[in-house]
């Protein structure tokens, strides 16, 4: 694909938006490759998202098409945000033992199914280290027992020095100091492995095994304070019976949080998500 | 299909079940059209249902097939139930206004999606006598609002007088006396307008609408005491997004829900769910 | 939801198109409550459709409107059209002796689950007179035995005369004259019951039993000379396996055909389907 | 999981079989932790599967207790096979350059996900030997295209050297010799990249793309002389719109082909495949 710039707002709906943000691109030859817009009519906000071959417009930088689009962004109130494609979202990824999401988000960095780049591999125990260097990505291995408030400030540490983009909690089964997740609002991503807002917390095939449900799921979402409470960029589900233990349960419900996660990640990292309040809007495709 | 017996049962598992009742139908000839078996190694106990022709076996009725099957019975202690596909399962459907579920089960009814009568509905609202009355089913329209618990007297001496054997509550909108629930236990279904345990009790469609989920559900269950938490048969999901009002959830969730309860239904009246505790087994195909 | 004109549009991609549709639609104070768009880098064109508040634009009628927009539509060399919601489509459904698409069809209008008036009901049996004259619908009963072609003009008749706009064949189970099929391309909508391009024509499910596929489904399309091979609207599948007959594929298969169908209708009728060549652009939601 | 023997047969359906088989077990205290059945009421065959605790039962080995049973297998005309867990399946992989099949295999091999021994990776590529020999497992390069003929006689060769008992085709690229086919009939699984019958042969997302299909999918057979037309052990498939492009569908592809495929190889490692003609009955869970 071209290198190409999105462009992702919102702000109070009113009529002309679109005729000017298209006007925009289109004075200056911008050739768009994609667009989607929402108006939401609960909240009065209208949502867009622009996609322009680079090649067309006469900014060589997200910061000169940041100057010359802020006029118009400043007219209508907008909440946005400009990125250029040809700046690989760096994502570091923070895992325990389990590897089935570690595993499919490697596979999917070697075969560039979707565009990023993985700076390190954070993890509380060693046993991941042969696997994710094999693939020439660092791993750090750091001990959260003996002080877990240091153990988040080296991560914390880690992820900057590394100029990570987003944080995968691909499994990490930790949970985050909640100024952590403050600072990083938005830039935190966990895959949870149960339908949110079912099962909430620890264990959730336990309590879903319990419950006596028919459908398991994942839900991938927007790391905050609250546990599993965050803005849901998505789930899904996979069908059990009557037949299926805990420990099947686990087994099938590894290939439905690896793929909700990867979708997710897609998402975010194409541009894709917008955040207002506590839910999403995702042009996906 | 030719006319059969169904036999369900569960008992604590020990080698031996499974060969004492295929023994027993064997010697008589019974000629098996579908078998299932479950072990549950959690609690311990075995789960079985067989299909037998019953024009292959040397008995008239249900009663005479018990009073030859319990020694085995009483031998392995089950709990267990005979049924005879001639006996038509008689559900008696409970309905407030919205129609998507009666329309559907009533459609299935008229052409024979599987097998059951419907001796008579009962509402809160006067709207649906017609399209029931087309039907040629009687209509009973009580009045829910000045007296509740002779109202629900009223309610219950309907489906005994009509011999009932199922009371759906298709979308009643009604929370049932807990005497009731209590008396009538295993004989009454309930749908549940979203994917449960998430978003029991009051609208759970605004409850989805305001956690950003990206699926709504419907989840057909026994109805209990406690509200929305009975032992859950079938559930299934349909995928949102930001684009779906509340309206839109509703009107998609018509599908999702009428789907749900006809298949819930239809393993019911089949003989396919046995309850254990909180839970089912459902021996669907 | 307020009254609203639907632009379907597209037309050689070129910057600037949005622009002129949404400077159009501002300068005349339109609030646009959806948009979509799409850029099929393959054929090389651009397809819109717009939905504007109808009270927020100064024409009275989808004349005035189109007379407006004709010199934007010509200059970009436009394949287009114009909806008024407040005019509702007329929807002729052909039915055999199969009733569960058509029980869901008159199900949706009764309870406008999207909008769209039934002027006739036409059959080649005459046993779903009663159902359908119980909602007010007159019923023609056609004999096709005799002389095809004779009926084939008589159904042709009775759509014009009933001013249809779409003509369903609602499991019709009969092949429309090819000439009929050329004068009405884009207005007649067939519910195949197969995962069309597999199994085309007769029983597809015996087809789908004998191949032993292990997923059933049905397609929604438009009718064109060469059968079963029109633009497709909509699929879906359902799970089987090893234990399904025939008859339990016929069954199943039943819910997929209506919701299959029921999807496709109602992006017809909300003018959410742009056809070009064989294929379709949806604009779902 | 304990040690288990799994009993798979089908035979002529007749009254007393299951009671020969379940008493069999029972007489010498064998404990069944699963058991299922299948009466096919169009060819008349029966089909079981049983797994019995190995450690209930009084036979060494699968000779011994082969031996033991056959007079049962041999009364009611019996075909039939028995494997005991403790002997995993030995699967020979073939691969060409796309390795997301493969990727999905080694994980769950290196994750126990099910129970199986991967001996060699064959492939006609050098691209995969570093990833596949960090395993620790033998990689060999084959060229395919000098003399395609002898290439194949290697591979057979290197498969019974390496003492497969399946051959896995994880998107080879290349079609078999019929004579291999035969010789191996039951024992090659491939992946096909489309929901067959539709899209037989080469490039079938080009095909679905030109076609316009809304689904695409991904099924797993076993390998037989008519290409893409053998015994199917599962299939699936996932949404697309007019937005793919056929590179979009392949890459949204890629993650059915491997779910299917996983899901095919462990219903086939689990002994949970019987084949009857050109169909499958598996007795999933």
């Amino acid at each position: 694909m071209n290198r190409h710039y999105t462009i992702k707002l919102y702000c109070p709906d009113k009529p002309g938006v679109v005729a000017a943000v298209s006007q925009f691109l289109a004075q200056h030859g911008g050739s768009i490759t994609e667009s989607s817009q929402h108006s939401d009519l609960v909240c009065g906000d209208f949502f867009m998202r622009v996609e322009v071959d680079a090649d067309t417009l006469p900014y060589a930088s997200v910061s000169e098409l940041e100057k010359a689009f802020s006029p118009i962004a400043e007219q209508f109130d907008m909440t946005w945000q400009v990125a250029d494609s040809a700046e690989k979202k760096r994502m570091v990824i923070l895992v325990s033992k389990y590897d089935h999401c570690l595993s499919d988000i490697l596979y999917r960095w070697r075969n560039q199914d979707f565009e990023f780049d993985i700076p390190c591999v954070i993890s509380n125990h060693p046993d991941l280290r042969s696997f994710v260097e094999w693939h020439g990505i660092p791993y750090f291995d750091i001990d959260m027992k003996s002080n877990k408030a240091a153990a988040f400030d080296k991560i914390e540490a880690l992820y900057h020095e590394h100029h990570g983009d987003l944080m995968v909690l691909a499994r990490f089964m930790q949970i985050l100091p909640e100024a952590m997740c403050e600072r990083l609002f938005g830039q935190v991503i966990n895959i949870h492995h149960s339908f949110l807002p079912s099962f909430v917390g620890a264990k959730p095939y336990h309590q879903a095994y319990s419950r006596g449900v028919k459908l398991i799921g994942a839900t991938c979402h927007y790391v905050t304070q609250e546990l599993d409470a965050g803005p849901i960029i998505d789930q899904d589900v996979i069908r059990v019976d009557h037949s299926h233990s805990v420990e099947d349960m686990v087994r099938l419900g590894k290939d439905v949080e690896k793929n909700v996660l990867a979708r997710g990640l897609r998402y975010h990292v194409e541009d894709r998500v917008l955040i207002r309040e506590n839910k999403t809007v995702v042009f996906d495709r």
